[in-house]
């Protein structure tokens, strides 16, 4: 089997970019290791940048999400007893954000492809990429019970960071970069209506807080903890009193429980491996870095390193130039750097390190009455939470 | 010997504040423990933000420092090989900053003082302060050769970091914040005119280097060095040469060579004690806070508090009431707050850490670009730099 470009990886950035690579009318063959049904049902962001909206309605898979997708147009910070209202589109020359789950993103995506786009497989494991500094990489992977290899022009790494693309990189060509945090969120799904219309981050001597949603009848809320945290030692009602505690500012907030249908740990990280690029071989999203889930960017980068590649694709297709493609690794990784320092930034100005001093919780107050009394300082964090242009 | 407002340090906090109360009409005693000759030759800052400019000028100091300050529009950011102006009138609807030495501030108003003022006291050594929580405080001071007491209404501790009026509050009352660095500053000043108009900012791999200057003909370096550095192991073409090292971005800067007068190590510190009054005694200045000198804001904290100090003194005369006497520690702490954290931004941002990795070197760099590439960015660093009102 041949293709011009094989993909690895059935999440939100293979799918889109066999979508966007599809609508250029260059050949896609899409690897995806698990089933439809399990892809299908990964809960993960659900924040989407002005630029994600616009890439996913000018693709042709924007139209359930304009339907049933919640328009933001701020959020709310919360920290020394205060509440404060950030507003997007004032700040930032009118953008704002959609609130509409990743896992409905790939919903929509795998029903355009399966309708009119080029192969998708699932349960295809991709076990290694080879060659990819001759001029025919190619994916070996088991499908059907069946070893197969795929020969390629170019081969996309979109399978995460365990993926097995970024570990066909040879040694001491990639440099990374990373950071831990000394903290993990517990999140949850519960059945009950948002307790309020947006977002509302929470600093509190407790421990960070997050009120978000999926949709009108499903709320979604995070809660600091310690890493290591076992959510079965989380019973519901003590979830419910510790998010009580830590969104408490005034009397004008009651927090609507209901039932939680979904409780999960997620770790914090940020990391970054450069160049994204190696001989034929792209790395794409979390293949290539990871942020801390705080500022809301991991889904939205990768769709923007996607958009930088199938424009950089369909340039050589059209002129012949391999400049746009030289050019990926470069132009995506001054985005990416922008975001891993916004994530680390809300991450680091929001929860509180067990580690840290009375003066750096100080700090953290300073900076945010700084953010609520500041038209500069409120600009800075608008911009980048709806994310500057992806082209 | 009794006096209205009972005064300990004569830098310019006090200096500022006796001058404030003597235009005001309140009675004043200062006390230096240092001879004149010492006082005005200390070295400490150099940079006034426009609300000390403008408060100098309307208590009467002013004239020499009009004409001979220098008025600065921007500073110069250098980091990764690049350079970038931050300019300060366009960014903060035209407020700037001036260069006049803390020093020459100091000899304009010991000046005023004397010609014109209360009660000013050299080698007045205040070794204690009694009954701040009774209706008559005193300070305890020996003055040629004598031990005396002054009586006061009012106690105000100008005396720094080290002094004896921050001592005077009982033990419980005060929540102090601290939080030191692992580096320090080795300044020199050198008989060489500057090599540029504006003071430059670098960040480097080997360290952080800051290009000032005190007059046309003075210039005032500093380099980070480890703590702990003696001056001494740094001979004056090795200060040069590292000079030349950090500052180098392309051929059109040369770094202009002289003889070096002075060289010293500056510690680096952020401390704030909470409140900054208590009973009838005030604290002004270091005596309260101390931050660490990137920002260039310990002066002109010192400037503010005793701005907002006179101004409750005046109301209390004018009207009878305490109110503004009463707010002043919490009208002072939230600009004192807003300045360590500028403070910790502009040091944590441009230093590097021996212990910090690439990543955390990356996230400076991503800073330091988008602060020269987005205007809220800059806005937001020029308006901290510049300072806000002071009233």
């Amino acid at each position: 089997m041949h293709t011009t470009v094989g993909v690895i990886g059935g999440g939100p950035a293979g799918l889109l970019l066999a979508r966007l690579l599809h609508n250029a009318g260059i050949d896609c063959v899409l690897l995806e290791s698990r089933d439809r049904a399990y892809v299908e049902g990964r809960q993960r962001a659900g924040i989407l940048e002005q630029g994600t909206v616009d890439v996913l309605r000018e693709c042709g898979a924007g139209a359930r999400m304009d339907r049933e997708g919640l328009v933001h147009d701020g959020i709310e910070l919360r920290f020394d007893r205060r509440s404060h209202r950030i507003d997007f589109p004032s700040l930032t020359s009118g953008r704002r954000v959609m609130v509409y789950a990743q896992t409905e993103v790939v919903k929509d995506l795998i029903a355009a492809q399966l309708d009119n786009g080029g192969p998708l497989l699932f349960e295809a494991k991709a076990e290694a990429v080879t060659g990819v500094d001759t001029g025919q990489p190619m994916i070996h992977f088991t499908h059907e019970g069946r070893d197969q290899t795929l020969t390629c022009d170019y081969v996309v790494g979109c399978d995460g960071f365990h993926g097995v693309a970024r570990s066909a990189v040879p040694g001491g060509v990639l440099t990374t970069y990373e950071r831990t945090y000394p903290y993990s969120w517990l999140g949850i799904l519960a059945d009950v209506p948002p307790s309020c219309d947006e977002l509302v981050y929470a600093h509190s001597s407790r421990g960070f807080a997050l009120h978000s949603m999926r949709s009108p009848t499903v709320s979604r809320l995070y809660l600091q903890v310690p890493n290591g945290t076992d959510p079965a030692d989380w019973a519901d009602e003590h979830v419910w009193d510790e998010l009580d505690a830590r969104f408490a500012v005034d009397s004008s907030w009651k927090l609507e429980r209901g039932p939680i249908t979904a409780k999960a740990v997620l770790p914090m990280r940020s990391f970054v491996a450069e160049p994204m690029r190696y001989g034929r071989l792209f790395l794409a999203g979390d293949a290539a870095h990871i942020v801390p889930p705080t500022g809301a960017k991991g889904l939205n980068l990768a769709v923007s390193d996607v958009v930088v590649l199938a424009n950089a694709f369909a340039h050589l297709r059209t002129t012949g130039s391999a400049e746009l493609l030289d050019a990926f690794s470069a132009t995506c990784l001054r985005r990416v750097w922008r975001a891993e320092h916004f994530s680390y930034f809300m991450t680091t100005t929001l929860h509180t390190d067990p580690r840290q001093s009375p003066f750096d919780t100080r700090l953290q107050i300073s900076q945010l009455d700084r953010i609520t009394t500041s038209t500069a300082a409120a600009a800075e964090l608008a911009e980048n939470y709806v994310g500057p242009p992806i082209v």
